[in-house]
């Protein structure tokens, strides 16, 4: 397992207090899991921080340690993005968090003790907006967390209703797409384009027969996200997804050599684990 | 050739009026070119503005259209660090840039139209302060422009001064390496890391054996930049002088996998050419 | 430490009669290590059969289960090429192979066990004919085995003798180039080329700064091997040495890319350790 040296992530994401006012503090905690920080708001994405056995990466620090937090954003309920003793422990956080998570997947959130009044479910297109900050849910296309893997919106388990869900959060004037987990699908390039998105966090682990056979379900790979990005205009990528499981790794000297030869028009961050990153338009 | 989206890259280092307090602004101008900017400072370094035949990627702006700058740092005086052409126009500008370059090439700077008042020669260690920011000349091990490649300082052909240089620029309290031209050499790492630098611009174009028969001489690799950043105790890095010329590349994949595979503790960053990119600690 | 499913390399190569009488029939043994056989004889290059700590890849075959062979030629001593515990086996061969090993290391060989008049020093240009095989040793420029690195022929420290080898073997008219370690160096393109070689084994690993202050002595690397093998007119490459200690390795992807990007007349084989390759032109 690598180490990071000790940056103390949860302390800083507390204490930084001078974020510029049009920018948005980052902090990557691993596969798919960021903090995202204005001077006013904290937002959680897909929290994973349980050191459950099989991580190459521990997390940064654990559920306890977590500093206050005003909303949480959950994609999806596979374990790596909702983790449930991880979110047993923030339902009860003294910043008393609102949670934000797809319709279908609420029971399993109030199981776990979050509260119906901190909850809401959300369904592609229902934008909420909380004091400057703006969250629209978008589709994703990913699978069933049983097996044979197939990839759909999930509706057909969900009375109608997507299951999987991306969100473009909305600080400071900046937007951020995290895509949850998903293929590309159609219509997806048509929808982001218009909304001038600054910064996307892609996954990049791809999907593979044989991955599927151990039903890991798929997602886009180096190549799509690349494509995706300049495709829908994003000025900006973070590739994700990438290095927690030993058996479904992405490439991101691939992602970067696809970028730089076809795509050069884009920036890619790549941020360590746990340390902030500013990122302004 | 690689046309970039328009980004009017001139117009946005003019216009970027609102950089935060605690902040550098920096965009790169391709191969190992860099704008360097906060609240109350311009800085070029190696400014590489002419639409030379063998580039890959154009400028992003003429030597007709730089912003106002306050400062110009000259690291040596290969083609595509000191390109005289864009230099002439330079040394001309209205907002009579400071020049600083190494002692032993003052000289050509001087021919190029650069007037004694501008320009001032620097050697290792010689910190120069102006306003709130602080340059520290730093040594460089790179090669002589002619046949056959061997590398040195320079000092054998420069009265015993030292002929290549990188800087470490301090701005907004910000440290960031520039390394010029270089090879890591003995006593690099023992220099560089006491000085708590935050973030360094390596290139990353190796030495092969074939190349310096052509005469191009080398300077670290994917590998020694990685290993120097974390040896040296750098929180991040840009790759560079890898995407300019067809036979002389660098691998940014490489780079950004071997960093993930033994340094995870590093942020990289890949800009594209031209668009700002906001470091803060 | 990744294990190899079971060939039984020893008993492949000792029952590896039907190969074409136009071919040799090549095992890689991992590292530097390997196998040459034809009809007639057999020959064993750098034999590394220690499973000693450290190693990624163990050995396919012990010493003491090595099958009968005619010729050991070693390269120099350091190692993973000279190595003693695996020689003081094989000196002892049933099959009372002969040894050809750089003359200023003989008495090494003799302590570890060879026999006078099993063992021939040679030096460059020495041509050895044995039955219908050629041997002819040929310059490598690589390094002491004490700090601090510096690179030569090794002359400086054995009475002006070249202590660094490589060979080319020509068994059946096809012609084998096994450089030993070695960077490029001016005169080894004009020296090769005019030979016609088929096949060349070459070491990608490369030379670092890093792996340098660790007494690890350079090669070429993977960009330099491939620009070897087309300057010098080769047909087909093996890449080696990349694969067998943790902290010294090479990229075989980035070879194969770089051959496939400039010089796609190139045949590129990667065996697998210990499987047979049958080499025809």
């Amino acid at each position: 397992m690598v180490v990071i040296q000790s940056i103390d992530t949860a302390r800083q994401i507390q204490e930084s207090t001078q974020i510029p006012s049009e920018a948005v503090a980052i902090w990557w905690l691993g596969q798919a899991s960021f903090v995202l920080k204005t001077t006013s708001t904290t937002i959680l994405i897909d929290p994973f921080l349980n050191p459950m056995e099989g991580r190459v990466i521990p997390p940064p620090f654990t559920a306890e340690q977590c500093p206050p937090i005003d909303l949480i954003l959950y994609t999806h309920e596979h374990i790596d993005h909702l983790d449930i003793p991880t979110l047993e422990t923030l339902a009860r956080h003294r910043s008393q968090p609102r949670v934000i998570a797809p319709s279908p997947i609420m029971d399993q959130l109030l199981k776990a003790g979050v509260q119906p009044e901190q909850l809401q479910g959300v369904q592609p297109d229902e934008e909420i907006i909380t004091g400057t900050n703006k969250i629209l849910p978008v589709p994703a296309l990913h699978g069933l967390s049983f097996p044979p893997v197939t990839y759909s919106f999930g509706q057909e388990i969900s009375d109608g209703q997507y299951r999987y869900l991306g969100y473009i959060v909305e600080m400071n004037g900046i937007r951020i797409y995290h895509p949850g987990d998903t293929l590309v699908f159609a219509g997806l390039v048509e929808k982001l384009q218009p909304l001038n998105i600054d910064l996307a966090l892609l996954p990049i682990n791809g999907r593979s027969y044989f991955r599927e056979q151990q039903n890991l379900v798929g997602n886009m790979d180096e190549r799509e996200a690349a494509d995706l990005a300049a495709a829908a205009g994003f000025k900006a990528v973070i590739p994700t997804h990438y290095e927690m499981f030993a058996g479904n790794t992405g490439r991101p000297g691939f992602f970067v050599d696809y970028i730089r030869a076809h795509h050069p028009e884009l920036t890619c961050y790549l941020p360590s684990h746990g340390r902030r990153l500013i990122y302004m338009k």
